[in-house]
């Protein structure tokens, strides 16, 4: 069995033991290798994907694909990375936001190949003797090192007990499915290597882990998620999808390839050469979104995408088209915040220092870094804020 | 329903919340009293009838008592006033101890009207979720809270998770049985309150928690205790617990009273009446001994112990058939401590030190209570250590 390592380890943030995966996969037998997703998020977005992306690469190399839905945990709820407890999902829940899943890692998995389990199958069963053999298993010292649990104890948060069963209950996901590889977020890792754990507790060769890093959202400074509404659903419209991947910065978008693009890592090389050899990163930026807007929805709908931008983009925002503004000002020079509020670019100028700090602020193309940035009076100038707002202003000093 | 409230608090070291339980009992109905037992010592003691006999009282005044076997709990280890993991006990081990309480428990509680309960019979019928949502109703920061776990964690030393899950599962016991009243012993304070809050969520009247004290061994200040060697065990043979219970100290001899006999408390306040207008201490500490072995034996056997333990007493021990002993001395006056040791009456001058700490030695029939006392040169007295080592000595400056 042939494999490409270099594929595998792409975008990974960590593998433990490092050494580990070479060897196994030497052995030239297919690996199991699971990701395990709890029904949480009914809204699934891009950043959900990097780990599915994975085990397709994972599966591509001819590999056993585990995509366990935590049923069962899901009702208990990923302390990870959390600063209070989660509300316990309903029954309900779990199984409306499961049906969610399936219906969209086929857009990337091989549904024939996939094995897609819910946790309850082993976990259910339990009794409640396994349940305390399991948390024999695990000190209490050792959960709190957890830099999670040690925040919110530290703050007098409260963690629930119910908690600490959480990771020994994801962990035994993988003495039931014998695996050999689980994949996970890097806010994972300390669950993933509990599973390690336990499978040498019960006799089997302790999984390797590898932990994928978490996607930064279209601000690319914090991760995507709704809730910072700087995502991109996965069910979001074909023009929707194309216009917000449009909308990276062009050091964004390599990391969107290497985290989001399927391509191989060779193509994507390629890519990066030709843009340090004078192609325009916004073409390379059109392949990539048609490539996520064609696997979420079609070519077709790729195609329509990508011309109904251009016509959108060359109609309202090519900078050469904007009529000059005049803006007057009583003082030598005045903060770009205040002239971009003054100009309509944005609602307030506290809006213009927010969107300044975020790197969406460009004055003639250059991104502005500074949110105290201040213009002087004479000058005309292009002021850009995001992806679609332009005008052409003089500062005149009145 | 006629009830003695007095008889009932009669030696608690607890009760709460402390005005429940007269409200309870002025109801007139048949309150269920639960105790729970972890089949974890076979050898039984004194120290562990504390408990039944207070559940005698309860009985002996129409309550439902509830002797509950921990079989399933047992399994885990209850961690109060523990400062390390306890092994888990096998099913075996469980199943032998839980013979030798059922064995025992019948010299104290009416047989027909004791219901013994195993707690496996309600938790190990749990489902893995049902123990999820049992965790989920206390939190880590108030178990750690505890005094035992708190030090256990403090000083770096394992908490077993399933540790955490003791105090739930024994609280359980309350909700399945629907206890009106829990007693145990001041180190399961924790767990009992437990139980009282777990009633509460599950919608019961929460049960009255009283607390009994841990019985002092034959020192007169530890707990009774096997592994400390001052413990009398309920299955001793009936000279050996006779003569434990004569080498009781006077102050001792009224807290075993309290604890262990089953008078009503009137007889008892007869007896301290009787010494304080000059009976013999020593012929009341016999009615407790004789109480005691026939408990545990029978009345002829009592009746032979005593006979056996003034004759041995008689023939061995008289401080009057004593011949006088010389120990000249160098100094003007010699340590009590080291007169011991010269005299063989201790095996060390350190042995004597403790023995005068735990109040075991006596000049001329007076406890001593300085274990730095010297002794002058030119005296003759009875030294005594313990119950039946005695010498006459005259001091004598060399």
């Amino acid at each position: 069995m042939k494999y490409d390592l270099e594929e595998l380890l792409r975008g990974a943030a960590e593998v433990l033991p490092p050494e580990e995966l070479e060897q196994r996969l030497t052995a030239g037998k297919p690996l199991v290798v699971k990701a395990g997703f709890d029904p949480t998020a009914p809204d699934l977005h891009l950043g959900h994907t990097v780990l599915i992306n994975k085990l397709r690469q994972f599966q591509r190399q001819g590999h056993a694909v585990k995509f366990v839905i935590g049923d069962f945990t899901g009702m208990i709820g990923d302390p990870s990375g959390r600063d209070k407890m989660r509300p316990p999902l309903t029954r309900e829940q779990v199984a409306a936001n499961a049906a969610t899943y399936a219906e969209q890692i086929y857009r990337i998995l091989d549904k024939d190949a996939t094995d897609v389990c819910f946790n309850s199958k082993w976990l259910a069963p339990l009794s409640a003797q396994d349940v305390v053999a399991l948390a024999a298993r695990h000190t209490v010292s050792r959960m709190l090192e957890r830099d999670d649990f040690r925040k919110r104890y530290g703050a007098g948060r409260p963690i629930g007990i119910h908690e600490f069963l959480y990771p020994l209950l994801q962990g035994y996901d993988s003495v039931a499915l014998g695996a050999d590889v689980e994949l996970g977020g890097v806010d994972q890792k300390f669950n993933l290597l509990v599973g390690r754990e336990l499978q040498r507790d019960y006799g089997q060769a302790p999984q390797i882990v590898m932990t994928m890093p978490l996607l930064e959202g279209l601000d690319g400074v914090r991760k995507m998620s709704k809730s910072l509404d700087n995502h991109i659903a996965v069910g979001a419209p074909a023009p929707q999808m194309f216009g917000k991947l449009m909308s990276v910065s062009d050091e964004l978008m390599w990391r969107y390839f290497e985290l989001l693009s399927l391509r191989p890592g060779a193509a994507i090389a390629n890519l990066k050469q030709a843009v340090r050899d004078g192609r325009n990163p916004r073409d390379v930026k059109f392949e990539l979104a048609e490539e996520i807007v064609t696997r979420f929805h079609d070519a077709r709908a790729a195609t329509a995408a990508r011309a109904d931008f251009v016509a959108r983009f060359q109609k309202r925002a090519t900078p050469d088209d904007l009529k000059t503004r005049e803006v007057e000002i009583a003082a030598a020079r005045v903060p770009l915040a205040v002239l971009l509020r003054v100009a309509s670019l944005t609602a307030s100028s506290s809006e213009a220092r927010r969107m300044i700090r975020q790197g969406a602020v460009r004055v003639d193309g250059a991104k502005v870094e500074d949110a105290d940035l201040e213009v002087e009076a004479g000058g005309e100038h292009v002021y850009q804020v995001g992806r679609r707002r332009f005008q052409r202003i003089r500062v005149i000093r009145s």
